[in-house]
């Protein structure tokens, strides 16, 4: 029996909150990964590693690649967009990577399997870190999901997101703390080999590790 | 060019609506057709008919049958489970035809396809009849999505329900003004040839086209 559902994609935040919720809070979650067009699809294999390495067995993949019409404006998704270094995405209140609506989509997805799996929780890994550009990483953001949800008059989800308040340094020294392998683990939105170290995910995830005192264990490009 | 997204079934209120929006409103809409495994998908092929007749070529097709585990809670997905009359349905707070979270979902990925698509509005055919067993075609249910999109830093999207005070007769009177061929709507949640004519949408447009002194030009079983 699962009690919860939980959003995994394979980078730090989300499997850090799989590691936090079976872990620490013994919980029994269903969880959902969505393949959508993204151009660092390696963090998908990533997700199943720890679901299977936590005896999560109950693990739905979403494939919303058919939605790349839908999100042809981010350049996570187009082949046609670069996505830029960090430097050029830093100082913009909505940088190209974003993807039109993703975590709203997500979440409202996650919401109705929460409603057929006869759960009542959605868990997902926003962390503060992301509120510069991001608007659906937010308190208010999540505030706003559940009182839009309150409206169900039978199935009363709620979307937690456990992490909102936290650094991601504050993610990675809990992380550790659980055992997670953050060598199976991915940040960087190019879809090469090794992480880029460039783009806003590579340098806000090393500066997490250099905050901590610890060496990140993946292989970047230099 | 278009100047706003609408999510258009091939049923009689979004068929209606968007006859509303060119004909009346002189608007260009880019449309948006869910599949979701619904028994009734000939409705689609409606929607694709009047598209065409109405010159808006700009028509995508969004296939999330494999969303099927995420709504397999719904008579209107299930194999499992039959599609009840409506003396069975109409006393439900949530009959089993509901289909969880569905209008949100699909107004989610319209609102990122209005972003990409540099729209600011999305229309949908909620009216007030389906108020009955259904939350997410409620004037609150608008105001709270519009409350939450409200939080995109950049992109303002809104939705738009211009039919949600209107009763399916009302709805159907505005059709007859603006030439809907009727016949090609489909609105029964059976998969069959002929309209079931016991299904709540069935009893709803029967009684929408005689509350109006008018003829149903569909075939039904009985």
């Amino acid at each position: 029996m699962i009690d919860c559902v939980a959003v995994v994609s394979g980078g730090i935040d989300s499997t850090t909150l799989l590691y936090y919720l079976v872990e620490r809070k013994q919980r029994r979650p269903a969880l959902l990964t969505f393949v959508y067009g993204q151009k660092h699809a390696r963090e998908i294999e990533y997700a199943r590693y720890h679901a299977r390495r936590l005896g999560c067995g109950d693990h739905l993949l979403v494939d919303l690649s058919l939605l790349a019409p839908v999100f042809a404006s981010s350049s996570l998704v187009s082949a046609d967009l670069a996505v830029p270094d960090r430097d050029a995405a830093s100082h913009e209140a909505q940088p190209s990577t974003y993807v039109p609506n993703r975590n709203l989509i997500f979440l409202t997805i996650a919401a109705a399997y929460a409603e057929t799996r006869g759960a009542t929780e959605v868990y997902y890994g926003a962390q503060r870190n992301d509120l510069a550009g991001y608007w659906d990483t937010t308190l208010d953001f999540v505030e706003r999901t559940n009182a839009l949800l309150r409206l169900n008059r039978v199935h009363h989800i709620q979307i937690r997101a456990p992490f909102v308040s936290l650094s991601k340094a504050d993610v990675v020294r809990l992380g550790f703390e659980l055992g997670v392998d953050y060598d199976k683990t991915w940040s960087c939105f190019q879809g090469d080999d090794r992480a880029c170290g460039r783009c806003q995910p590579c340098v806000d995830r090393l500066a997490a590790f250099r905050e901590m005192g610890l060496a990140d264990p993946l292989p970047y490009q230099k």
